[in-house]
């Protein structure tokens, strides 16, 4: 249709819930409900394509539509049985913005529109009341200036306060007639002073500025950077909603209030809601008075109840979802001023879902669709409680969700000693970032809290990986390490060592002391939304866990077995690192060994527990990937320490043995690790090191069969980038495991596969696929190739920046690059299955537990997503969508459904 | 056909050049020579296929191959009129491998086989020489023992010298028949002895398991390994060639001689070799006798000189290439034994395949096809004097061609201090390895040597870029930096400060003193073959070239433009460091303004040199590149530096001068500075280091252009790997270049491209291309990110490893990455010709002169390839090359053509 030839300009009546791009939120629920029979103030509807049009004609109103405008309000005068204007009976309107999607930043409402001296005085004679008529001129006036013709609130507000102050009074409803009389004629005054402008006296004057004070809020840099951001077209527009006014604050027969349908925080299927007699829809929200709960009204006034409790029930029943609903009462008579979808908490989205599927209004697949994937997050971690009042002293980045307590300590080593696996205290390390090498201090904290580094920074990827609370970034704290404080900036708020802490990872809050938690609860409901969701699903969720507690934890969770377990970490235990740097120190392979001799129990009782705990699930078990160097101290640490040793006098043994570990460090350094001598490449040089962890794996899988049990170890090669490495690598897992075999007399059979991670992997993946039972893409290295960003060193430098401007809408480590490496995703599915039809491909990067990455993966045609324990029903729930998404899309295709 | 049932033996009557597959090398053109009517002593050979069938049968001959060895055997007897085994006029023969391919490694000749004590008799008698007989006996014994049966040659090499000892003499021609008979019953005794069975008497088991001994050498580990390296295909096989004998050493009415129809190191007309007259072939090789040129034969034997004379033009016109041709007079009678294309110097080639043109023999494109690419790399360097005696000390990479003389220095100040740009003496820098902040003193050096780092050492790679000569990772060479030093492993040779030397960095030699050096030539006739070259190409070869003198050299050598100008290299300049440095330590965008103010008139002045010397031809100037932290010391000097200073008396404001870059190193400093903070990404964050150059590249070009020339300046963004990134950077150019030509009054057509270095840039080349005039590959970047190959560390820590494994074929970065990188160039053209269909493509990455990764280029339709000057004349040969094998491709798809 030409834009330009569309009607522009509706009445209610000609509407529908179903033109929500013409009429925007707001207006499309008003004519819906108008055509429902409810009763609502009769208005009209600017549509959000006029308002593209006045952008683009250089904020020019289109041709004739103001003379739209005025036909339908005719319309309106003739339905409300008043006229726009009039000195005798005259109609007043409210102006409010509506975009097809509900955006902060957008024009607020003005109230009362219409009034000038000559109107004002029929509202006296009309209301019967000079209070309330001055009451609501001063309040135009107000608004009007604030929002139309973008004066200072601050200006108005001391005008208010001046009065009073000079009557002696707190309160608004103190003043009387005379009083806001006074006010209204000084804020006129403010509006000529400050615009050099009368106040517009003529209604349809008033009223073209405020649709154009609506257009103009489309296009501020505000809204569009918010649009930005949240990935909305910037070419909706907004509509214009034009209402005949109705007053809850005409006296004890009038009223105002909010309900739900149901009650948003827990879901119950019971009305819900609050109200205020003889107030304006303002006074519940400005808290002066206190709301009286909403079953009041069923004894103040039970017909007006009644109907009302109607209105709902129809509403729910329309939408077939909850309801959010504003109403006023005026002079005993209920009107309807809005419905929408209620903003709920992620419980109540679970139960009203659940519920309304039993009640029989949404099909198990419609509820699936009603919770949104990341909004359970918060169902999952400890929390805040909710009833506890809480003073924050500063916030940060919500880096690793749930809440903790504990005590303040400043050093991994500290953390690690006070910590689980030391005194057992309950510890918040605060530091002003991690390293690898902090991992024990941060194992053993309940939270961590630094002051520096962003959402993918150390700290917030390790302790999302382990489930820790955490709050980074958090940038008013001034850490001392050495002093062992941290400052709050601004504040004389200082921490010290010991001093009892509570953070909030789910929303980045710092408090001082120790404030009530309470536990998720996996309710009844929400585990059997996720049953519906699993029955639905195409694909299936794993866990990345490398321990049989995460392990026990996401099998608790749902997971459907092990997409990650990283062996690396393992190597990184306190006892154990002394061990792993004589393997790297030794020179000889026989040496190396002997290390890795030292070493293989130890993994051997690490993959017992972990298959164990899987038992008759599979476990992908990657072999060591990091570079050696990770294992030992840093060079820049080495270094100081032997240039001061060379000052001090130092034992020639202990000097050389330190000299010794830096020239292997040295040795072992690279410009580049990322790209450098890890993952497969380590074993092609080291081939010692594979076998050993191979043998330790099916020794414990063999010892567990010996028991009883049903283990399913399945081998992954990381960072292969060229079949031929993989071929040598299989072969020689192939020999160690079939020598396990041959040794114990236990029969397996066994996968082994690769992760794919370098972009040359998905190139060649036809090639690839041959040697692989199995892929797995390892979204984070492939990130970081594919768009040459190194993670540790992007966040910080640039990539804030980037999204920032823009050039970026997501961090791509953490929403997958659809249009780059999921080309690469892609293509590595298509070329592995042209060579296996049936090869098994999963995903266990950190976009695996992100929904819009897991409906591009369900799209790509993965059999599997694999996440930390903690997302693990988020990914359930995110992989019904998808495929249920995808049969919509099928049927909309062929011509059936559609609303 | 089915190989078992095909031809097993062939008479060399019944085959033909053609055949080369079946035949082998040797065998196809002994057929070719016996259909030509030449004088070959008659002879049979088994297929290449026949012996894949015996390695495929586990080393068991085909059914029936002996039987038709046989059947053949007695064409080939009558034709020479003796029979083989009998007693009165034996047939002895030669037995030979020979592969389709030259291969070393196969099995040696056996000459002489069918000698027992029973033919030795009639050979006696026939020869009427006991000596001779006794000499071919003994030497039968020697080489069937050494070369079928396995045994150590010096065995039989100490009976034969125990012998001249017991007698006193020194060499063989002084034993006497007696003599020789004795030692042929020594060797015998040995071979039982060694062997535990009697030396066989019999005929054809002699033949047998010579044809076995051949088929065998082509299945050692040794040769499965050379074909690995050379990428030639293991399902070859090797041809077995059984020829009978004649003999050169029969007396003075014989002889034995290799010939060239052409001269092989000048490449002059004129027939060329040497003979030796009583000798069998072996005895010119062993060079105890002085051949004589074969013009003395002329003299000698005029009528038999006629004939080969004779023969010789027949082969060379037959086969329209230069012969290398082995031939033995028996009794006055001409055999010819041998022919093939003879190998020749590069110089030779080029005069050769001109030559041949000019004498209408060969078509130009011929002529093109004749010259390999990679060979004339030698002429473009200089050489040390063909005609010099040296005694090289070591031997290292030949890491960049050309030889160099110097005294020897071991830092890069010093290099600096003497040599060009400082007291401009000749040095030649000696270290262990060298980095970015030696670029002084190595461009001050005639040649660097170094003991450590392998053809991609940054010594390999900024040698090769400045045109210097290298020899690299020379690691019998110990150098001591601290005293000055350099000593060669196992010798007492020390190269001490100031002593000369001689470095060949195009075969890697070292050579204490001066040794006489030659510049390289381009002759007329290499001019003119590139000139033909240029004619064919489809593609065009620019230049990598920062400099006005590089610049001018790559004009020279035939480039067509400068496809990469790097810009950092002038920031690296020590004069402009402390700017730069001012520049990245300032602390607001004004004080990095003001710094960049003070480098644009430096860096308007390399541009003009540059412009003006590419005068109407193309120059792509690449924007900033490195991370910043490049420019600054390194942190680990800076912290030791530091942490000495905090205990010797430091004066405060040094000290925190010192710390002060410290801190800005460490916060700059990056896990993996590769995929790091650099290319566009630090001009979206310092967008005024891109207006600096823009703004000094484009006043550079209007200076120019009021001058009366006429400069082509193109900008190139690097690292783009988001087309917004490109958008926002082109902007910014088009807007300080447009600026400068207002300012200016100087009008300018310019293009703004980018660097396609980046995965995600080839994945989504169709929107990069939206917003780029150009494409330009840097494979260099674009292997590192493909791979995950960081190339400073890959080399020593698993490159080599992975080649010598046989993982890779070839170093990525010298040969691109066919299968991996290579798809990703032909997905970037693709996408990008999408968008514009004649959007201009090159390459400027190191592959880009090389002649494989040209051909690559040229079929995936690039426009041009850009490499360091000295690679021009070989990419220009290469891409002619390119395009007529494609020519000839499409003729054979079409049915044309093909010998």
């Amino acid at each position: 249709m030409d834009e330009k030839n569309a009607k522009k300009v509706y009445l209610f009546e000609e509407g529908s819930a179903k033109m929500r791009d013409v009429l925007g939120g707001k207006g499309c629920n008003l004519a819906e409900m108008t055509n429902l029979g409810l009763p609502i103030p009769p208005g009209l509807i600017i549509t959000c394509q006029a308002c593209n049009e006045y952008n683009a004609l250089g904020k020019k109103f289109p041709k004739g539509l103001m003379e739209d405008v005025r036909k339908a309000l005719l319309v309106v005068e003739q339905k409300a049985g008043k006229k726009f204007g009039d000195a005798k009976n005259p109609l007043l309107v409210s102006v409010r913005s509506g975009a097809p999607v509900s955006m902060p930043g957008m024009m607020d409402t003005v109230l009362n529109l219409g009034l000038n001296e000559a109107t004002l005085k029929a509202l006296v004679a009309q209301a019967g009341n000079e209070r309330f008529a001055y009451d609501a001129y001063r309040r135009f006036i107000n608004m009007f200036g604030d929002v139309v013709l973008g004066m200072e609130h601050k200006k108005f507000e001391e005008i208010l306060s001046g009065k009073k102050k000079a009557k002696g009074v707190k309160l608004d409803t103190e003043l009387d007639a005379a009083d806001l009389k006074e006010v209204a004629s000084k804020y006129k005054a403010l509006v000529e002073k400050e615009t050099g402008k009368k106040f517009p006296e003529d209604p349809m004057v008033q009223l073209e500025l405020a649709i154009m004070a609506v257009f103009n809020s489309w296009d501020t840099p505000r809204a569009i950077t918010y649009r930005k951001l949240n990935r909305l077209r910037n070419d909706m527009g907004t509509a214009v909603n034009v209402q005949a006014m109705v007053f809850g604050n005409m006296g004890n027969d009038s009223g105002t209030g909010v309900a739900f349908t149901r009650n948003p925080s827990t879901g119950e299927n019971k009305l819900y809601g609050e109200y205020l007699m003889n107030a304006q829809g303002e006074d519940v929200v400005a808290g002066i008075r206190t709301p009286k709960p909403l079953i009041q009204l069923g004894k103040e006034m039970p017909a007006i109840y009644k109907q009302f409790a109607e209105i709902a029930k129809k509403l729910e029943g329309h939408y077939k979802d909850m309801q959010d609903m504003e109403f006023t009462i005026e002079k005993g008579k209920l009107w309807m001023l809005q419905t929408r979808s209620g903003k709920r908490t992620a419980a109540a989205a679970v139960k009203v879902a659940v519920d309304m599927e039993k009640e029989g209004r949404i099909s198990k697949e419609e509820a699936i669709m009603r919770v949104q994937p990341e909004h359970i997050d918060k169902l999952l971690h400890r929390q805040i409680d909710p009833k506890a009042k809480v003073s924050p002293v500063a916030k940060g980045l919500n880096a690793s969700p749930g809440a903790a307590v504990g005590k303040a300590v400043f050093t991994a080593d500290d953390a690690a000693k006070a910590g689980n696996g030391g005194n057992g205290e309950k510890v918040i390390l605060v530091s002003v970032e991690t390293t690898p090498e902090d991992i024990h201090g941060m194992a053993a904290s309940q939270g961590i809290l630094t002051s520096r580094g962003g959402m993918t920074s150390h700290a917030a990827v390790v302790a999302r990986g382990m489930g820790i609370p955490c709050v980074a970034g958090c940038d008013k704290l001034k850490v001392d390490v050495s002093k062992k404080t941290a400052t709050v900036e601004g504040t004389n708020v200082v921490i010290k060592e010991g001093d009892v802490l509570t953070i909030d990872g789910t929303d980045g809050r710092v408090i001082i002391g120790e404030v009530p938690l309470v536990d998720p609860e996996l309710t009844g409901d929400f585990e059997e939304l996720l049953k519906w969701a699993d029955a639905v699903s195409r694909m299936h969720v794993r866990a990345n866990a490398d321990t049989p507690k995460n392990a026990l934890d996401a099998r608790k969770f749902g997971a459907k077995g092990i997409g990650l377990c990283r062996t690396e970490r393992m190597f990184n235990d306190p006892d154990r690192l002394p061990i792993v740097q004589e393997m790297i120190l030794a020179g000889t392979p026989d040496a190396r060994k002997a290390a890795l001799a030292k070493l293989k129990p130890m993994q051997k009782s690490d993959f017992k527990g972990i298959l164990a705990a899987m038992d008759g699930l599979p476990v992908i078990i990657r072999l060591l990937d990091p570079p050696l160097h990770e294992f030992l101290p840093k060079l820049e640490d080495l270094l100081v320490e032997v240039t001061k040793m060379s000052f001090h006098k130092t034992d020639d043994r202990v000097f050389n043995e330190k000299k010794k570990i830096l020239d292997k460090v040295r040795e072992l350094s690279e410009f580049n690790p990322m790209l450098g001598h890890r993952g497969c490449r380590l074993a092609i040089k080291y081939p010692e090191i594979y076998e050993m962890q191979t043998a330790a794996v099916f020794e414990a899988a063999a010892e567990l069969r010996k028991e009883g049990r049903n283990p399913v170890p399945e081998v992954m090669i990381p960072l292969v980038g060229n079949v031929n490495e993989l071929a040598i690598l299989r072969k020689l897992v192939k020999k160690t495991a079939d020598e396990v075999i041959a040794k114990t007399g236990v029969k397996f059979n066994y996968m082994i596969g690769t992760m794919i991670e370098i972009p040359r992997a998905c190139l060649t993946a036809d090639e690839v696929a041959q040697e692989a039972d199995f892929f797995s893409y390892g979204t984070n290295d492939l990130t970081q190739t594919t768009l040459g960003f190194s993670r540790d060193d992007a966040e910080a430098k640039f990539l804030q920046l980037y999204i920032k401007e823009g050039i970026l809408s997501d961090n791509p480590f953490e929403v997958l690059d659809f249009d780059g490496v999921g080309k690469l995703v892609e293509m590595g599915v298509r070329l592995g299955r042209k060579v296996k039809p049936n090869l098994e491909i999963g995903v266990c990067g950190e976009t695996g537990g992100e929904p819009r990455s897991i409906e591009f993966y369900h799209k790509a045609g993965l059999n599997y997503v694999s996440c930390s324990k903690f997302r693990v029903p988020i990914a359930r729930l995110a992989a019904a969508q998808a495929t249920i998404r995808e049969k919509q899309a099928g049927k909309k295709k062929e011509g059936f459904g559609d609303s």
